[in-house]
């Protein structure tokens, strides 16, 4: 380290706040109003026009640049490799929704065709989401439950798999329609509401629902879906309820699949810098099974649920079912919003990583408009997959043309390649599912990361995944967004105030407890709010100052204005004789909170003297507002109260580092008054102190030093402990 | 005002926080960490056990100091009058929960004997409280449709009335458990959540409610009670469907009470000084209202609609409904938090007054276990009403032995005097209940008023509201407290950062928009945060210090990478004649992201040379952070990564006034590494110039004075439009 003996010397005035706007002219800014930003923001001219259209169709931007001879073929191999990963995603997502496996090819296909055109993102993989597939298939579940019916007008010449397929795209459908107008408002920035912590106890969680909606696939099982708060709980233990028939085929191929994929990836992760591309250990791993399920015919040998027969072609597009889009308006938002947001947290990464912007509003305008028409031709909830769109950017893509490849590779398989699948047995895609959720799941380690460096975000975390862990990813989610929202306010709400001292020879002050040498002022009393004032802690910060100062100024102005009408009184009666009686019990209590009316006195009064009234041997109260960074009305008011109080019993009140937007807004807000004045602003701590000492340079001056034991001043110490709680 | 001319002279070494420490010796503090709190929590010995004990019968405490003589007569002239009008606002309010007018008497009675043992307010009258009625009355309508039934098991031998009277008084047991357990866990603070402004909108909302609920009475017509979002629509359209078939009667009756009403009260303010106790209209109306109705024979006459049979006596306590606690737990936690809320800030409104404390916690479970013991007497939610607590003080009432011969007068009606009440019309109660929600209602004056002075609180006042009106009490109430939640993190969300400059001559630093004549350091940028730094501002945040500084510091960096190794590659070729081939094409992003690695370099690198790559002029970044009142953990990722990029491209970054608290936490999350290192503190921003003076006096020394017009430095105007908006 430096040594910095560099001397620090000012010689200036004193500046209080309204001296220092006497002798440093200021500029008279005029502030935007509401009205004024809107009118800018109406206002149309033709080159916002042509950028609005530009911004509406970022294909052309990136088209125009396009280095063919460098990008194509990055583009072409990194498409292939994730169309293939994307095809199999697709399928078993497509059984998280309970829907029939076919779906989620046409999943991999339409939205993307859209998202070309009208995404931001360069690089990320439009598709299929593991947990909006696990959201969507909640209100599949309860729309189109397994036994029994559910009243909805048109579904009553459909078949079971028809229903879930019409519930699940108009659930797209209205999710898209949510997305599109979030972006049309411009209301994009609303993901900010979900912080890195929340999202990472949602995913954790989210893994856990994913896993238990596999497991019925590992075990050969046939459990109804549930959903609803708990249902996690129930599916659990309705699993162990029949887990004595379980398929052991089933069960022994997902556990050599997943023990085969986890070491797999583990080498591929290890010699990631030899291998060109990683070895796609889930494609030859289904390719295998897709033979060994189809050789020895396991479908019917050992009874193993396999994928079964696959759409082949593209269905002519269906309109959206409006009794479905009552039935699940709540929940189709959490899925657009979650996402959405998935997405651009992706995306974000990616466009930092190569250096391009995104629009976090054009972003909701694409995934909406994809939903849209995704969801008119049967697929379900589009977003992108961290993994795909990782493997999508590692393999070479450079932009959106991989995409399009890759939707093309859905398509090939749709039309002319499905049946391939067809003998996959459901456990082969149960077992990669799950062994894909180690990197979610690894997220459990961040508890103690939290804890021990930040106890609320560590309360968001775990509230986060129990909510959306117990009851289901919709209200667990909303639970989540609650308690981070409130994890805020509660940062706030027990500020650790603390009385301040000068530390000796500098113009600099500090906890008084802090250091071991340090000296305050005599009859000053310096505190210092460390947060913005509101209504969650005004009465809080009421509480600690009346700590700090030793006594409550209400209560000793009313026990000085019973004296004085005492005194008073007594003058009366030696004056005329008791002529007039003012009746003592009819006297109104809050006469007695008005500033002492000491007129008409024929002496000074002096509150230190002997009088039965508490002695304040405080003069004056410095409170250091530079980390007040707003006031509400609320604490505009307490705060206004707190000083009357203390004004009226002849203490001084002095503001210092106050924001000049916070002093605007007392402007504005009349706090000043004959009693509280704008002469109390100083621009710093030791500029008020000096202006006290000035003031008050006749009667007790000096400073109490204190020493490290806290021994000679010991009705301060008492403060100490008091305050600190 | 006084002209401040002392001077202020400082002469000291300039100091970073690391050198002051060094100078000035720090205490060591021991923090208590959450198990020393559990621990001194848990503790017990014999005098807190005693305080314990007398602190739960608070009676105890104010008995002993019971000032029979001057008290006594002031007690039971309060105790009447405010019987008399809790009788009939018993009455009234009972209607207004849907059940039998009789009802209200009891709620008048059983919770008072209670609340006089455990409560510690002794100014408040205990009883029924319209907001809560109506809420209970939702439940009521809700659970016992006038036609139709609802399933509830226990219900099937009862008549419709009965069964009324068990679902309010099983809610009303539910709501006292509820408030019982927050009294025990000790979790009182949460109302400070329901800020002045939230409760000023909910209040109007329930003033609403309660006008249009009683519009039936005053009309005279029969109009299904509807619970549920909306329900004040339907209601509203009801009775205008059938505003056709009015009671001209109970009409005439009603605005004729009204007018009288209001006047008396007008009259009864105007003279307030003069008149001992105000007149007590509202009963003499009342008595004449029964004497006229009797003596008509109103009920058979006009067809209006009386009290009729009163209950005489009491009756065996009932046990609540299990089935209904299940209907109802979501919706009586709103009416616990409700009634204690009202009932608490009500209480510490005379508790302020008078000069005594009253414990929030204590309250809690006086409320909780008086709406057990009632509800077990088929009493319904009981609080306190503003009204009659309001009177109860005015007219003399000094402890809560008031509130017991209030309750006395309430037994003494049901007991024996029930039957003069029988023949009053409910119109009467109607147009009573209607003429005292003035009060309530003209708190829509504070619409305008909030708005001038602060826009979001403005927008929780409306969205409380709104939400309250057209959703019902109890979601309304949850919305409020979300949008009251959300104005915090909004207020913060947006912060507006600026760039300071030095006034001339001092020591002081502002905004340098906000000055003629202001001068800024020379490649020095000195920008404030005015607000804590946590999830959803960091990101803002970030991009506005990127507008400030004028240049992206990622993108310099990489150029400056790109630039070297280049350079390091003709080096390489020109000594050893490529022999090594380093593939361009395989470089990866990340290693551009990294420090500019300059070992093995034989010259020295000065980037401000005329290489492909952005010049930078600026040297020192100074971050105030005097605002910044708390950091989390996304803030702590995002602010070391800007730091990061701006280290590595030789800025350096100087971060001034941070709170001890905030060092010390950085400290514990490992903030610092070899780049970001704690010597780049300073206690104050002028310390921090002074060293980045010291350290950079060699090269491009000297200040930008900037004049009021903004023409010298024109692209740090351009900066100023951009971070203003």
């Amino acid at each position: 380290m430096v040594k910095l003996r560099k001397q620090y010397a000012v010689d200036r005035p004193v500046y209080s706040e309204d001296s220092l706007a006497e002798d440093h002219e200021k500029v008279y800014r005029l502030r935007k109003t509401i009205l004024d930003h809107l009118r800018e923001y109406l206002t149309w001219d033709s080159k916002r026009g042509k950028n609005a259209a530009l911004s509406l169709l970022p294909v052309i931007g990136w088209m125009r640049i396009y280095r063919v001879r460098e990008w194509l073929l990055g583009d072409v191999v990194s498409g292939i490799s994730t169309g293939l990963v994307g095809i199999m995603q697709g399928l078993s997502f497509s059984l998280m929704a309970s829907l029939p496996a076919s779906y989620g090819l046409y999943t991999a296909f339409f939205p993307m065709l859209i998202y070309f055109f009208l995404g931001t993102s360069r690089h990320i993989s439009v598709g299929s989401f593991p947990v909006l597939s696990l959201m969507v298939g909640s209100v599949v579940e309860r729309l189109v439950p397994e036994n029994g019916t559910y009243n909805i007008t048109g579904f009553e010449d459909l078949t079971q798999d028809q229903q879930k397929v019409l519930v699940a795209s108009s659930m797209t459908f209205l999710m898209g329609i949510y997305q599109l107008a979030m972006g049309v408002l411009q209301v994009g920035f609303i993901v900010v509401f979900l912080s890195d912590t929340l999202v990472s106890g949602f995913t954790t969680a989210a893994a856990v629902h994913i896993l238990v909606s596999q497991l019925k696939f590992v075990l050969g099982l046939t459990v109804r879906g549930l959903s609803g708060p708990l249902s996690i709980i129930y599916t659990l233990e309705k699993i162990f309820v029949q887990i004595t028939s379980t398929n052991i085929c089933d069960l022994v191929m997902s556990i050599l699949i997943m023990a085969v994929v986890f070491i797999v990836k583990e080498l591929n992760d290890k010699y990631k810098a030899k291998l060109p591309v990683p070895i796609p250990i889930e494609v030859v791993m289904t390719v295998i099974a897709c033979g060994v399920s189809y050789g020895f015919n396991f479908k019917t040998r050992y009874d193993v649920d396999v994928v079964g027969k696959m759409v082949s072609g593209y269905e002519s597009p269906i309109a959206p079912n409006v009794e479905v889009f009552k039935e699940c308006a709540v929940e189709a938002f959490p899925v657009a919003i979650v996402g959405f947001a998935v997405a651009f947290s992706v995306a974000k990464v990616y466009a930092i990583k190569n250096d391009y912007t995104i629009d976090g509003n054009q972003e909701l305008i694409a995934f909406g408009v994809s939903n849209i028409f995704g969801a008119s031709f049967r697929s379900f909830a589009a977003s992108t997959a961290l993994s795909r769109t990782a493997l999508q950017e590692s393999s070479g893509g450079k932009t959106q043309i991989a995409g399009l490849i890759s939707a093309m590779m859905a398509m090939i398989v749709t039309v002319a390649l499905g049946f391939l699948l067809e003998p996959l047995p459901t456990s082969v895609l149960g077992a990669l599912v799950i062994v894909n959720l180690k990197g979610m799941l690894m997220q459990f380690r961040e508890i103690p990361y939290l804890w021990r460096r930040d106890k609320p975000d560590c309360v968001v975390w775990v509230a986060t995944f129990l909510g959306a862990t117990l009851l289901g990813l919709d209200l667990g989610l909303a639970v989540g967004v609650g308690v981070n929202l409130l994890s805020v306010v509660f940062r706030t709400q027990f500020p650790r105030c603390s009385v301040l001292a000068n530390i000796p020879g500098t113009d600099l002050y500090k906890d008084r407890k802090d250091y071991t040498q340090i000296s305050e002022p005599k009859g000053v009393l310096i505190f210092r709010i460390p947060s913005p004032l509101f209504f969650a802690n005004i009465e809080f910060f009421r509480d600690k100052l009346v700590e700090a100062i030793g006594f409550n100024p209400l209560r000793v102005l009313r026990k000085r204005n019973k004296a004085l009408r005492k005194i008073k009184k007594l003058l009366q009666k030696k004056g005329d004789g008791a002529t007039e009686t003012t009746d003592e019990s009819r006297m109104e209590v809050e006469e007695l909170d008005q500033p002492s009316d000491l007129r008409g006195l024929p002496f000074r009064m002096d509150w230190t003297g002997g009088l039965s009234v508490p002695r304040v041997d405080l003069h004056s109260l410095i409170l250091d507002f530079s980390a007040v960074s707003f006031l509400d009305i609320s604490a505009l008011k307490g705060l206004k109260t707190a000083l009357k109080e203390l004004i009226r019993i002849e203490v001084d009140v002095y503001i210092v580092s106050c924001d000049a937007c916070i002093l605007e807004k007392l402007h504005s807000c009349m706090f000043f008054d004959e009693e509280i004045l704008s002469s109390m602003f100083f621009p710093t701590l030791h500029d008020a102190v000096l202006h006290v000492q000035d003031k008050h340079k006749d009667k007790r001056p000096g400073w109490v030093v204190r020493e490290a034991n806290h021994a000679i001043n010991t009705s301060a110490c008492n403060d100490c402990v008091t305050i600190e709680n």
